[in-house]
């Protein structure tokens, strides 16, 4: 079974490339490397049952005839689509960022998909999509949606045109909610902030906002244990669902010691102004995943072990043991 | 003040264009005419309040200058932006067309009102954001949100953009979600389509499904007092209202047997197969209007009401008394 993964060299992508060859699949990866590297795939070029294209989604026509032709050869099954953008302060900044990155790249790999009959879809989406519901725990068919950032309204369109999708031409798609997923290859982030922050001044750490904010995290690996668990026990066309750890998440402050302790623990921690981070943020949510447990998964790890050891793995990888 | 019309050519458009003079705001209309046409605003070239330019949302620059030389000599207040692709079964068949027409012109829209500081945006949205919820009644803050049709995820795709420009830059915004809507000039739409069959055909008129569709109708002139009423009485930053008929609706069946007794009382109606007209036609909703009532309005016509008065109107229009 061939698999196309999009967004394949950024953090998460690069993981699900290891997982789906372990898993015995042949992987066709597509990435622009806008902000993905093929150093996060550098461990699997050698795999016979590996093809990179370095491919723009927003490039509609070169997408129909790279995949088209690979699809020729070895008909993809799945598509795993993960590409966006990643960076949420510059799609405030600039509205075309998330267009393009983020909702557009969705429009082209459904186009690709219903040209090729390509029958399933697997698609990042984002606790974004929810915008702000206050201290309320986040279910799955909660309403209204008013996503309070570029990013959120976009993955949520991203959300709306699968549905359309599988109304009319695509038989199933797999909508996953993500936490904040955290490990390794680290490509952006508060972990990698802060560690990155600590190297230019290991006295001093500086943090956005007051340290309130709090959000679930779970490790990549149960992040995938996870959505596989999803694609083969969720049977409906369309279907949703929170990921997340089975908490209420671990506050800045506390992932900032947690960095401080590994990495510095001398420097001293100072915090800024109010509970969002930038325009856009949501200070913070608390996910059910009480869907997810219903089909029969849920996580090992907690926010805070979660978060721990992505620090461990992190620091190492940068700093060294 | 001054107000800005997007699609001001259209159905909707060219009412509220009318509507906008005699309450003695100036109208900047802008239309790409692909659908509306300037008969519609003939009514109104020569008052000095009026301008009208012949706009394509998706040109940006053009927007940009078109609309900030207008806005030097006469700030725009508001932005009413009705502009949208109206053919469902257009977009179902390339999803380029709701992309473009429904989804990209607010985008554009927003991109225009951020650079000029434009305060306020009273946007038409639709129960085609809700998706499919069977008999379910819709309440505006009802989840999850699954359109089922290229242009409902677009409309959808639209809000959550909105939303987070509200969040970000937008003082003000009001999402209108509209019933189907009805009256003159009949642009198209079911009552305009069994006229046109049966100027055709007198003796028989085809009816896509079954006719057990049912929907709520609302009088253009009925959805304006709505709309004017809501941005003069809701006070949030983001305001949401469905609008519609206080009742169930009437069916397609209803609607056939009301043309055929008005035009050609001798044809007789043959039903197709199924309940929806199309992929993606959602085939019954019924609003809730409590949250319109609670602030204060209500309508005076029932959909049965509102959908003779439009078979009476139209009907002369195009045929004659």
């Amino acid at each position: 079974m061939s698999i196309l993964i999009t967004g394949a060299a950024g953090f998460i992508g690069a993981n699900l490339v290891a997982r789906c060859l372990s898993r015995g699949n042949n992987v066709l990866a597509i990435d622009n490397l806008s902000r993905g590297t093929l150093d996060n795939l550098r461990a699997y070029q050698a795999d016979a049952r590996f093809t990179f294209a370095e491919l723009d989604l927003n490039n509609l026509s070169a997408l129909k005839s790279s995949i088209g032709s690979y699809h020729a050869k070895d008909p993809i099954k799945v598509v795993w689509h993960l590409a966006a953008n990643s960076d949420i302060p510059a799609g405030i900044a600039d509205a075309g960022v998330d267009l393009r990155d983020t909702f557009l790249t969705t429009f082209n790999t459904l186009e690709v998909m219903k040209q090729l009959s390509i029958p399933s879809l697997a698609f990042a989406s984002s606790s974004a999509v929810y915008g702000d519901f206050g201290n309320q725990v986040l279910t799955e068919d909660l309403g209204p949606l008013f996503p309070i950032s570029n990013y959120g309204a976009m993955k949520l369109a991203s959300e709306a045109l699968i549905s359309a999708a599988v109304e009319d031409y695509l038989p199933q798609a797999f909508i996953f909610r993500f936490p904040n997923v955290i490990g390794l290859p680290a490509t952006h982030g508060v972990i990698l902030d802060f560690i990155h922050k600590l190297q230019s001044n290991s006295q001093r750490l500086a943090v956005l906002g007051d340290g309130t904010q709090q959000k679930s995290y779970l490790h990549v690996e149960e992040l995938l244990d996870a959505m596989f668990f999803i694609t083969e026990h969720a049977k409906d066309p369309l279907n949703y669902f929170n990921i997340g750890a089975d908490d209420g998440g671990i506050t800045v402050k506390e992932i900032a010691e947690l960095v401080v302790a590994r990495v510095a623990s001398q420097a001293q921690i100072n915090y800024g102004q109010g509970n969002k981070g930038w325009v856009g943020d949501v200070p913070k949510f608390t996910y059910s995943i009480e869907k997810l447990r219903s089909l029969g998964w849920q996580p090992k790890l907690h926010s805070n072990q979660a978060v721990q050891k992505a620090v461990d793995q992190i620091a190492t990888a940068i700093l060294g043991a």
